[in-house]
């Protein structure tokens, strides 16, 4: 007998007839001898809806009472979920996040959670109960409803199990589980049985869109067996784990970013600081900068490349056209017609081999390649947008053909 | 200054623009230097949309698990109105039930206000804070959110302005205040500047629907002064108090009620007791009989005729026929084609002209009198329903004529 969290997605509660397939699946699970704790998010659109509400009234709400209006979402859910599992009949709980014990810091639409007070839960478990929890939501200590923001259900369950010590957390999704590459964009990607946390992390960072990557740094720093699966086909998933089974697989997988756009700043006086005190200028707006290359220089004047998201482009350029004099570049260009492609795997550390790989590739696609990063663990690289789709089958098929 | 507990129904924030009403509504008594304290029901149809996705699942859920999920509702409207208060730019902030200390005991669906602890609410008001409260919402002992059923907003209006010690509370909703009579039934209704306690009591369970009963006799209790009043003009509404002001108004209102059904059973054993058994066996199942009358007897047999609401006929019925040996009657007949008709007013306690002159107001419309029913400050006859109309305007304009 275990201890199993699992999470639903608002997709795999968007109506009655899924509602009623989640039940069944944690009934399943819990006829085996399982103890069960769900953890769930809103339905499908009711968080879109609820904001669409929210901004007919006040675009500038505080975000207090938009944390107020939006957890009403998973109590919606929760409750649903719990009469669905009554009607299979089975002995079952829901809790809101602050029934549950969920106690953040006060960072509206953003709060982290500080520690899960599992009293409650531990008493219903004891009482052979099903206990459903609503994700995304806690309270801070004035007792004020606060939300995790973005993927907050994954970051919920995560901090359950972690909390509970459960022997296994079920992150279920639309998907079967993390893919070397998407396979709508590659068709020969396959499913991966495993990944490291660091992996998981550098793929979700990099839009794999599975796990969010505040509850894979959880799960990483509880050491919390993740499982991510689909909701609707009873395919084994794919373990989200301390140390990944040793295979002969340098590379785990091919990501592709579109939301990034690529400024340029020609002929900046080629100073001592100089590069530094624009990206400290930048950093101090909020908006960060991903890859970053500068040409070497002459003495007098250097060029300096950068990345930042699409969302950003317009603010960043507005902000250049402000500092123009002290920033004194040539010219100022910018493009979002570019994307970034991404290698992963804990393995290319120690072998110096897998850049080149990857640039033979491209090479070969007849890719140019704008600018490069690097990391311990994964090797970026900025093309054009039209090459992006086949600079990722080019990649995958290199390093990940079966 | 003073402090005013006001309470805004479903239809008073039922879209964005009424929303926007309210908030108006609101900050013009915070204007003038009062406290506010607001409590809210849920928006327009929310409660009743929340029951059919819940009947869709499982029809029969348990009551802890559907009050999880309507207390959803007001969560939603207190933020909204919060947020349209933001809006105006007024200090304000929303609290569900729990949050604003409201406990209860643990009926599901229909749970009793225990005590408020008002001390967020104060605090909150000290700070020079519009205060928005979820009505119709609670929690137990338990920590579970409990409802406190159908009217459960203006209860929890009511318990607010006790616990709080208001000035005043405030009910608004779409009808101008109370009325001598339904005003689409009878043209020459008109409003009520006051009315007292215990006859607002009548007027409320006799159907007239513009306050809950149980909100009127906490207001009693706790001698609430309560405004009954449009939240769509400006228009002064009835004042429920303690002493209604003396004025020469034997009765003060004339009601209608549809919702009922006679049953006879005719040739019933003339014996001691027996009547009693009948009634208690009925109230045993929960059903609440209103009139009752018996025939004088012939010391054999006699005939007993009640009524109980139109929900409960075939109920009832199935009863009766489950125990017809017991009962032992000759014939059992009912029809649900009959209206309850009665007269409320404080001085008719000591006016015996009272009855003769609605019987005589009756008599002159041709209306047939079938059951009759007198209390200290009420008179009720059963008539045919088809009749029902025409009496209300014969006796209003018999009684009540300006």
């Amino acid at each position: 007998m275990a201890l199993v969290v699992q999470k639903y997605g608002g997709t795999s509660v968007k109506d009655a007839e899924r509602v009623m397939n989640v039940a069944r699946r944690v009934t399943n699970t819990y006829k085996e001898g399982n103890s069960v704790v769900v953890a769930v998010s809103a339905q499908g659109d009711t968080t879109d809806d609820l904001i669409e509400k929210a901004k007919e009234i006040n675009p500038d709400a505080s975000k207090r009472e938009m944390d107020q209006l939006l957890s009403s979402g998973e109590q919606i859910s929760i409750a649903l979920l719990a009469m669905a599992i009554e009607k299979l009949g089975y002995p079952v709980i829901s809790f809101t996040g602050w029934q549950a014990g969920v106690l953040t810091d006060s960072k509206h639409s953003a709060a982290r959670i500080k520690r899960i007070d599992t009293e409650r839960i531990q008493t219903e478990l004891d009482r052979k109960r099903i206990v459903i929890v609503a994700g995304f939501q806690g309270i801070n200590k004035y007792d004020d409803i606060t939300t995790l923001g973005r993927g907050g259900s994954d970051t919920s369950a995560v901090a359950l199990a972690a909390a509970l010590h459960a022997d296994l957390c079920e992150i279920y999704t639309d998907v079967d589980g993390v893919y070397t590459t998407d396979p709508r964009i590659c068709k020969t990607a396959y499913k991966l049985n495993d990944i490291s946390y660091d992996e998981m992390l550098e793929l979700a960072s990099l839009g794999a869109n599975v796990l969010h990557n505040r509850s894979v740094e959880m799960a990483k720093k509880y050491n919390v067996k993740l499982s991510v699966r689909s909701s609707l086909n009873d395919h084994e998933g794919t373990y989200v784990k301390e140390v990944s089974k040793v295979e002969k697989m340098l590379v785990r997988g091919v990501t592709r970013d579109n939301d990034c756009a690529r400024i340029a700043l020609c002929g900046v006086e080629d100073a001592p600081g100089k590069a530094f005190q624009i990206f400290e200028m930048i950093a101090r707006k909020g908006i960060s900068v991903d890859l970053i290359i500068q040409s070497i220089g002459d003495g007098k004047t250097k060029d300096i490349s950068f990345t930042v998201t699409e969302g950003d482009l317009q603010k960043t350029l507005d902000l250049l056209e402000e500092n123009k004099e002290f920033i004194n570049a040539r010219e100022i260009k910018s493009t979002s017609d570019v994307s970034k492609v991404s290698i992963v795997g804990a393995g290319m550390v120690n072998n110096s081999g897998v850049a080149a790989k990857m640039f033979e590739a491209l090479y070969d696609a007849h890719i140019n390649i704008n600018m490069i990063a690097t990391s311990e663990i994964k090797i970026s690289v900025l093309v054009a947008r039209k090459d992006a789709e086949a600079a990722v089958i080019a990649i995958h098929d290199k390093f990940l053909l079966k």
